[in-house]
Order: structure tokens, then C-alpha cells, then sequence
């Protein structure tokens, strides 16, 4: 087997998420190294790094317009930047809301395979056959229909909350995960999770923020439902591209 | 509050653990935010860098004299050398075997500070009044006394397994952990802290490989014992490196 290759993981956003980014990153290696019949080993790891940084949040950028300093596209091109210097060959962006600037830094940086987490996930629902899907996410990501065009390219329905589900979906996110209170958390995308199972029946649910794997597993409401989460994807196709590519 | 310092850390050895010690350092930052009443939010995280490579087997290195090609310290330097070049102001080591080589890198790069784990858990445990303290780590770890000396300059006596205890720990650091067999790990371990409990009684417990800590705690015989992270306090030292360092 070839060396593998250096990757990168733009993070921060928010930083537990990131964080569990790279666990679950290390944890493809450990699955593709199994499945190849490879001795799992420290130094059988590709090389990785990880930045996690100040970046303005991206649902409130969205909100705005023009964007003004409180753009996190210049953020991101400046940590996308350092890595594409260490080396790096393929970028991981560890947040769903940041894709929404994916072609503007896929254009800057040709040099390196930016990956994109929503084209990830409607390829990977693709091949299990699915038709329908919910998605849980940020209103940022809602409103710029990232995961809607994904999916819809992919012949997959997307199912969303109403404004009152994103209201709650927010404040799990904000009010929740990123100030540590996982209780909340679980309580507000269970919620939300209950009343599309209600109303849609047993559909894949993307998990389209990173945030909401850290909280909605551990919800009751989540007992049983085909959980999707997205970050776990992007992390497989990440060690894919340390292991394969050319 | 002034806007904190970039931190770095070398990890790699095992990436598990590595990723494991950004989990903690977040967790770090989100308590010392909220200790010092200051809103938790993404951008309040001070920047920081994980490098994950591939670096040689420290316990190996450390069992042959002189050091050959597998000498990890080259290695660590590498890493180490892009952190400083990041702009990073202070380091931490994701693994405690590996502060073996802490003067030769500290020596390299003055102008960093890098953290040092046994000295910072012996200070830890010195506050708190200990006197006596179980030491679980790896064959490469104990040759050094890499925790001897880091405790005895701190008054505290360590007390250490004997060599059958010694080569269960390896078995679940390399057979259990480092290969994804937590189970196996948890019950490795589990059977060296319950000799070492009915001996000494209720006395702290350093886990003393970054490996350890992400397996002991599940096992039946650590309920109830004084574990003591070193990662942890690690981590807590890197925060308050990035928020309070001038």
C-alpha cells in the first residue's frame, strides 16, 4: 500500500464539533485499515491536521446582506490556506452551514479536493436507495437550500421542519450543544425529531448540523430512527481520499 | 479580555488519544469561559492546532540502545517545528511516553513552551495533598521514570505494578486500545487497578498513557477509585497557556 496522504480539517465551527470530527475521522481509518486486511497501527495513520479557529458564525452572515466583516469566508480561506502550506492534499470543512461557501474556496484553492459534506450524504442515500429524507439543521443551511439541491440532484425528496422546528432546532444548537448544556440539547432536537417521525413516518433523518450528533442520539425521541449523520460520511470519504487518491 | 494566544498540539501516538485530548482541551476552554463568566460561543476558543503523524513506537525506541532510524524525537521535532512556523505560542504532548525527549524539544524551541505532562500531574496531585500515588502506564514509561522523578520532586511516593501487571497494561494499551478493541482494554486494565487497589488501598490513580483513560473508567473494578488524567490536566494547562500567558 502507498503512503497515504497528508488531510486537513477546517474545524471551529463550533470546536466540540470539531473535536469530534477528528475522532470520527480517526475511526475511518481504523474501519478502512480493517477492511483492507491492514494491521491497525499507530503508524498506519495518515498524516492529518486539524485547525480550529474564531470564525464568524455562519447563520448570522447569512442574515445579512452584503456580508461585511463578519463574513467567515476570508477566515476560512485564511486556515484553508495554512494547511494547503503544510502539505495537505484534500480539506474536510467540518461544519454544514460552511458549505454554502464551498465553490468560492474549492475555486481558490484548485490544488487541494475540498470535500463537500451534503454531496457526501445525498450520494451515500443515494446508494442505500432512498427517496425521502429529513433534514435537521441550521437555519442558515435552510435557507440557502444546501441540502435541498443536494439531495434533489440525488432524486431524494428533502423533508423539512416548520419555523417553529428550526426555532427549537437554534436554540438546541446555540442555547444547547455550543455552551455545553447537551441536556437542552437533546430535549429540543428530540422534540422536533418526534414530530417529523409523526408526520413523515420512518425516513432517513440527516443530522445537518454538526452540532446535533453530540445531543440527538441520546434523545428518547431518537430510539430507533434511521439517524444520518453526515459529519461520519464526510469523515469515511476523508480517509478515502488519504488512502486512495492518487 | 485580550484576545487569546494559538496553541498547538502533537498528537499521532495513538491518534485515538490525540483526538481525545481536542475533546478535552475544548471541554478545558469551555470551563475556564465559564469559571471566568464569560459567554461561550465558537469565537471565544482560542485558535489551535492539532498535527497527527505518523511518529515511531516511543516504548519500542526506548528498549533499544543507541536509537536507530525509529528514534521518535526527529519525528516529534517535525511536527513540533510546523506548529512553531503556525505561530503557536505553546504546545502540548498527546502522550506521556513521549516526554521522555520534553528537554531535547523544549531545548530546540525556546521560544515555545511546551507543556510537560508528569510534572504538571505532580503539581496537580501536590495541591491536592497527596502523598502517595498508583502509576499506570506503559514498559517504555516506567523504564524512564518519567513519573518517578516527576512525583518524587513533588513529595509524593510512586507506586508502581509489578512486571506480570506491567505486560497486561501493554496488552491493553497495544492489543486492546491502539486496535480498537476497547473491551479487551477495559478488562486489562481493570485487572492491574484491582491488585494495585487491594494493595495500597484507596490512594489517586494516575492513568499514565493516553491510551488508558479511553478504557479503565468502563471497567467494574475502577468504580469508586480516585482515576486521575494526566490528559486533563494537560489539556486544562493548555487553556489557561492560550487565555492567561502574556
Amino acid at each position: 500500500m502507498a503512503p497515504p496522504r497528508a488531510v486537513g480539517i477546517l474545524g471551529g465551527m463550533g470546536p466540540a464539533a470539531g473535536a469530534d470530527f477528528v475522532r470520527l475521522f480517526v475511526q475511518a481509518c481504523t474501519a478502512y485499515l480493517q477492511d483492507h486486511g491492514q494491521p491497525v497501527r499507530d503508524q498506519a495513520f495518515p498524516e492529518h491536521w486539524l485547525v480550529q479557529m474564531p470564525i464568524p458564525d455562519r447563520t448570522q452572515a447569512l442574515s445579512g446582506t452584503p456580508p461585511g466583516p463578519q463574513d467567515p469566508a476570508p477566515h476560512m480561506l485564511q486556515g484553508i490556506g495554512r494547511l494547503a502550506a503544510l502539505g495537505v492534499r484534500s480539506v474536510a470543512v467540518a461544519c454544514n452551514t460552511a458549505h454554502v461557501w464551498h465553490s468560492q474556496l474549492q475555486g481558490l484553492f484548485p490544488q487541494l479536493a475540498i470535500l463537500h459534506i451534503a454531496q457526501e450524504t445525498a450520494a451515500h442515500l443515494q446508494r442505500q436507495g432512498a427517496t425521502r429524507a429529513v433534514v435537521l439543521a441550521t437555519a442558515g443551511t435552510y435557507r440557502t437550500g444546501l441540502y435541498d439541491e443536494a439531495l434533489r440532484s440525488c432524486g431524494i425528496e428533502p423533508l423539512v421542519p416548520d419555523a417553529a422546528g428550526i426555532e427549537q432546532l437554534m436554540q438546541g444548537i446555540y442555547d444547547g450543544v455550543k455552551q455545553g448544556d447537551l441536556a437542552l440539547a437533546a430535549q429540543r432536537f428530540g422534540h422536533v425529531l418526534e414530530g417529523m417521525r409523526r408526520q413523515h413516518g420512518d425516513v432517513p433523518v440527516i443530522m445537518g448540523c454538526t452540532e446535533i450528533p453530540l445531543a440527538l442520539p441520546q434523545a428518547p425521541e431518537a430510539q430507533g430512527a434511521s439517524l444520518v449523520d453526515p459529519a461520519w460520511i464526510l469523515a469515511q470519504a476523508l480517509a478515502r481520499q488519504a488512502y486512495e487518491a492518487a
